[in-house]
């Protein structure tokens, strides 16, 4: 039996980076990026006018020029225009080039027609006013996104602009999310009253969903020969596969027996954890899988994916590792044994900004339905057994806070 | 011109309840449920074994019996079995009914077999040990979830528990994004000097996904007899449309009037704000269309789809609405006009589960780029100028910190 960080390092280290697949720009949210990108030109790439209103020589209006007769109209979208005449204007549009000989835009706001001028009132005009020089953003060849980041909106943006229409991610492993137990009956079927719904593999595959990973759900008997049989397929068709249940000391407990006799080395087997003991892990060289039996216990199950499964697989993607949240305790907790405690609480951020959470102590692990009334788990290090009010653990959150 | 404030008020009020479509549980991760979820049966529905071992009475082992005839086993999935002699007992699996006349477990670890029996050590043996006893964690006709809850993995878990293979959930609505301006090309598209690639489009479709909006990306040039055709068309067929650009004082600004042209109501037009000054809403009453007319400029669209369109949408589906998020200034930023300000800032957590938030003042509204770097906007009131470190203002994220 191991200490929880124990396990998270095997883990870790098992994370081998996924390879490199080249996707459509319209499919590659949320995915992470697997090149650097580059400014293909300056940004801005010309002198860009950033107000509606006329484009002049800004000299002219320091001298005191007040009426400055139309030359045209600079609209965004139009080869650049020059201004012949530094005492005259053109109208120009957001978004527009500035004008070849023109410096300064000054603000419909600030002006009247008059004929077939335009009259200024007194307005700051200096060389440069309402334009975003070329290049101020950034240079042409500038660095704009690094390979690791995931690409989110904000990035989409960049990669549309430079021209990129397929880009270079990480490719999403394929997840095979396996429930064991004859107790089990299908969501559609009426159970009897010794069954109970398949819930766990329908989780798993929800909350992997938001890293793209769209698992495979299976379901497995508690039949040794054919656990053997239909494992020994799918570890040859999956880089991922999960199990929930029979990894306990049960007879029927038939997983850590079977995945060695195919050849899975065993990492470890039992963590000192509550939630989540009998967890086992292990990888198969041959086919590159790498496979988390996790207790069947829909609570372990699910504490398990996010404390160990999620940081595996950001690892394996190569995502950039955003730092742990963390809040502070809101009451004070005691859990006495020699386990890390991962604590259900329930999170919310006081008016200055800070983490708190609240212990929601539901009938032990196995009440799934208290998950949805939490928001994370706290992890409590096994080496305290007292856990006071105002003190700092990290957390995991399972519920969106966005 | 309105306050940010009003104009969210107008936004808000504007946002009906979107109508109920049921969905397959496979479709409804991230949607949002409209009913109530409640217990077919207990929760657990009967007494459940929880570790694997014997099942005893415990009054025999009080009384001083350590040896245990096997009876049988009773595995999970097996219809109830009967401890048919007190002295003896029942080897059972986690997962399973606990047999009929036994009211504890003694894990196996506690355990060896001796011959037909099982010897057990010593063993804080006391009725109901290892048994996680029927309805204890819900009741038959207990409420689990409530219609507004975002269905996410843990409430996945419950309906599949439940048996909810068709879910209730809001309709998402149907989304038009367009861009216009003539200085745009497409992104595969090598512009010329003076026009630009699309992007504001592309990334305001990924920034509604991780709602469910596939939002359907348009273009208009900027030719008003076009706009008025295309937007009729689009008014017809879309529950929300987001315009980005075309809104302010240019000469080819056709949006507002065509949009007035066409019937819909305007709210207001613009807002006293940095970014986002131009922007314009309204809504059409004949088609039941919501009219978000937002800035071409990308960091002002960005803003606008964050502070004005999620709240609108997360509304309209009926999400209960979350608080708030609020960071501390780590450096003191002055902003005099008087506008709110919404400052691109990049967002850490200190040790203590504190919030801070870092200016991250690039080179003006205009630096798509730099949204990339930074993960927030700090909306800073109009009211103040100076914003002193360590004062808390709110912040509306828009990179992922799970």
């Amino acid at each position: 039996m191991i200490h929880a960080l124990e396990a998270e390092k095997f883990i870790m280290e098992s994370a081998a980076l996924l390879p490199i697949v080249q996707l459509p720009l319209s499919e590659v949210n949320g995915k992470v990026l697997r090149e650097n990108i580059y400014a293909d030109r300056a940004f801005p790439p010309f002198d860009r006018v950033t107000m509606d209103g006329i484009a002049i020589q800004s000299e002219a209006y320091l001298a005191g020029k007040r009426s400055f007769k139309v030359e045209g109209l600079q609209a965004a979208g139009m080869p650049q225009l020059t201004l012949d005449e530094s005492e005259n204007c053109l109208e120009v549009m957001t978004g527009a080039v500035l004008p070849c000989n023109a410096d300064a835009v000054i603000p419909y706001e600030y002006t009247k027609k008059e004929g077939d001028a335009i009259v200024v009132e007194e307005y700051p005009v200096a060389k440069g006013k309402n334009v975003h020089n070329k290049a101020t953003d950034r240079k042409e060849g500038e660095c704009l996104l690094k390979s690791g980041q995931v690409i989110t909106a904000a990035e989409i943006g960049v990669l549309a602009s430079v021209g990129k229409t397929d880009v270079m991610v990480s490719r999403i492993p394929k997840f095979a999310i396996i429930s064991t137990g004859d107790e089990l009956v299908d969501v559609g079927e009426t159970p009897m009253p010794y069954q109970i719904r398949r819930s766990n593999i329908y989780s798993i595959c929800s909350l992997l969903q938001q890293y793209g990973v769209k698992g495979l759900p299976f379901h497995l008997e508690d039949d040794k020969a054919i656990i053997h049989d239909k494992l020994d397929r799918i570890l040859q068709l999956f880089d991922v596969v999960v199990l929930s249940g029979g990894v306990s000391k049960g007879k029927l407990d038939f997983i850590p027996e079977v995945l060695e006799e195919l050849g899975v080395e065993k990492h470890f087997h039992k963590v000192k954890q509550r939630p989540g003991k009998p967890f086992w892990f292990g990888s198969h060289k041959e086919t590159s899988t790498t496979i988390f039996a996790l207790p069947g216990n829909p609570v372990s199950t699910f504490m398990c994916i996010f404390r160990y499964v999620v940081p595996w697989l950001k690892k394996s993607l190569g995502m950039d590792l955003l730092p742990i949240l963390k809040a502070t305790l809101t009451e004070d907790f005691t859990f006495d044994k020699p386990l890390t405690y991962f604590l259900q609480v329930k999170v919310s951020i006081s008016e200055k900004g800070q983490w708190e959470a609240t212990p929601m102590t539901g009938n032990g692990s196995g009440d799934f339905a208290n998950l949805t009334d939490a928001d994370a788990f706290m992890e409590l290090p096994m080496e305290k057994d007292i856990f006071k009010k105002g003190e700092v653990f990290p957390i995991w959150l399972f519920k969106p806070i966005l």
